[in-house]
């Protein structure tokens, strides 16, 4: 609006020609018109890169993939110490010792004289002149005397200086996702900052015109809620850091405006619904003014339209899922998750995986990838899994397995007995 | 000190019998003196109780466990809806179709008309009149016609009323540890706030008195930080809210001023390092004056004296770790770990294990539980674990390991080839 005239109308200049909103590169699809699930993976993995590390307290990097070798500057441990709790001995003073004789020795506060012990604990550097050291269990204490049950040679149940690591060593090598040893080995190495890509900020939006359409909103609400709560939950358990946002509006300038007012704290964005209709659907429409989008077919069961799309100033990436919450779950595991791994640096992509005896036939489609939800059991060396039905309520089949089973897309129905690859779902 | 005589020095009162600093109810030794790893666990978890649940946002209960049955108020999903992208029809239409004829069907805005079909997409509400869903791969689609690939019967890729949970039917039960997959379905059925303990805040105090006194500060510090580092990240990737702090003081006081400032926000303290000696040592006169402690041997290696206590005004379960960072982390996961979860409210105390085959023989102690690294090898259906000796370097070694194998007390040696229980250390 004009105030006072200060503000002109903006001269109508000849429009710009609009540019291409298609995102390059896209595989062609096969044969079938659909796009194969790998193609399609790698086609979005082609299109991220990881987020820049930066120097950061050991404690908070737990999680996070370390960027740099990280070298002893030392030798670890730095002198030689116990191994046990016990008492240090020098060793010659128990040589004629054989199981079952005794060898009176004095607990004193040094073993600078032959026939003395020192009580020590596990991981304490060893007393100067001791070379041994005796576990409480081979000994009996009686007062201030010792009596010994087995005898110990020169350096037994002592850790030698740079047994874990000598000086120069690479004690924990770039791309390590650090876990709570690695912190505890570097910390003893003296490491309190670590450079590390962060978490990834991933902001989830549900977008659900066509169901407010459907029914009343209500329901719709509830079934919205489904898949972008369940991606928001997932992608935490990926160690992202996660905000949930939900557009009210349902023009195409509503969703833009909402998108646009988020991707300043995105680095990945993924919308949850609205997309049905592709790149002129609410949310195709609304990302056109935003950046370039890729929409595809893409073989997998459950499946449907799945979107991508590189958006904003800062190029951030943004899935878009299907608004069922079953697909929209296959969806992210396929193809978010791997993004999100992507993004932190890490080196495994998927999920982890193991191979599993099929309790019983499984009806497939050759040429489209089936995700089948499953339970695995497993007895001393057998790993089975049965396939749940998602016909018996895709939500609630979905809580009850531990498993995605992963049918490749040559196949059509898979016998019982036979090998397949599960995906399992524990890691939350 | 008096200031202006105001204050006035305490009249020395006749000083009151100190309270029994023994935590009542401890389990009586084995025939070895020691304590079995199995009754000081149930003692520790004999006296926690799981934190006060209170209601949460459903997106921030991710992993943490719900504490209400919480039941459908409506059938799920509420209305029958497409379960693939496709096109809703009246099934009759093409109850005559075999595979390979084909149907011409309009694609239109409803199916009130017979020989019409609505595109849907999975999740979406059927439209009014249709009973069946043509899924993308069953027809082929030019311009507004369709041609049929095959038949469907009613009813067919269509999700009842309810097929997800009838209404009155509970969801998910009271004590699940809510992952992604029961957050998609709470948000689905209408839940925005749940009823769930939360995470328990874990206070991690490094204290190292002796290794100070035996070896540089700088190594000695290194080595401290070792093991409360990896505890603190280990209590991390439980779920908990962690703080690690260190004690700079070398007497009890010192130790007791800084507990008790922790005890605050602490639902847990763990204390690494200083209780070489147990009652007797720094942290264990630091205790006496804040509550009940308990020191035991227990029957395992890597081991030594194992620490508990509960004290303050809140009565706090602190539990004390031996120094070094091998043991303590062995014992975290035995006794820590199993109080956190306790304290969560989690079903399940113990890390997940599997069963694996032993690929060499282990020499052990008959009477301590032993407890080695190990590295897991699987093919189609076999589990097989190595184990790596830690004298090969403790932290090291333990990096590298991705099970701790456990083996039981009962046993010496065990041979290859035999069946060992191995917990699994991937889950951060």
């Amino acid at each position: 609006m004009a105030l006072f005239g200060r503000k002109q109308a903006p001269v109508a200049a000849e429009p710009e020609p609009e540019p291409d909103p298609t995102l390059p590169g896209a595989p062609a699809p096969q044969a079938n018109g659909l796009r194969s699930v790998s193609a399609h993976r790698d086609f979005l993995l082609s299109k991220v890169q990881p987020l820049m590390p930066f120097g950061m307290r050991l404690l908070d990097a737990w999680g996070l993939s370390l960027c740099e070798d990280l070298v002893a500057d030392g030798d670890l441990p730095p002198l030689p110490e116990a191994e046990s709790d016990g008492y240090a001995v020098i060793a010659l003073d128990v040589r004629d010792a054989a199981v079952g004789t005794r060898v009176q020795l004095s607990v004193r506060g040094d073993v600078q004289k032959v026939g003395s012990a020192v009580p020590v604990y596990a991981g304490q550097p060893m007393p100067p002149g001791a070379d041994a050291v005796l576990p409480l269990a081979q000994v009996r204490r009686e007062g201030q005397e010792l009596s010994l049950l087995a005898p110990v040679v020169t350096g037994e149940h002592v850790r030698p200086t740079g047994i874990d690591a000598a000086m120069g060593e690479v004690l924990i090598h770039a791309g390590k996702q650090l876990d709570a040893r690695a912190i505890g080995l570097l910390a003893g190495a003296g490491f309190d900052k670590v450079f590390c890509r962060p978490r990834p900020r991933i902001v989830v939006l549900a977008v659900g015109e066509q169901l407010a359409d459907d029914a009343p909103a209500s329901m719709a609400e509830r079934r919205r809620d489904a898949a972008s709560h369940m991606v928001a939950a997932a992608a935490k358990a990926d160690g992202a850091q996660v905000w949930r946002e939900s557009v009210a509006g349902t023009t195409p300038d509503d969703v833009a405006e909402v998108v646009s007012d988020q991707l300043i704290r995105a680095d990945l964005m993924v919308i949850c619904g609205g997309t049905a209709g592709g790149r002129d659907s609410l949310v195709g429409r609304s990302l056109k003014s935003l950046g370039q989008t890729d929409f595809a077919e893409v073989a997998m069961e459950p499946g449907g339209l799945q979107g991508f799309g590189i958006i904003g100033q800062d190029e951030v990436p943004v899935v878009m899922l299907p608004a069922d919450p079953l697909a929209a779950y296959v969806a992210f595991e396929l193809f978010a998750h791997p993004l999100i791994r992507t993004l932190m640096g890490a080196r495994d992509m998927a999920l982890s995986s193991v191979d599993c005896r099929l309790t019983m036939d499984v009806s497939g489609e050759a040429g489209l990838m089936q995700v089948v939800a499953g339970v695995i059991t497993r007895d001393a060396q057998q790993w089975s899994v049965t396939p749940l039905d998602f016909a018996q309520g895709s939500l609630t089949t979905l809580v009850d397995a531990d498993a995605l089973i992963v049918l490749p897309a040559e196949l059509g129905t898979i016998a019982a007995g036979a090998v397949v690859t599960c995906w399992l779902l524990d890691r939350d």
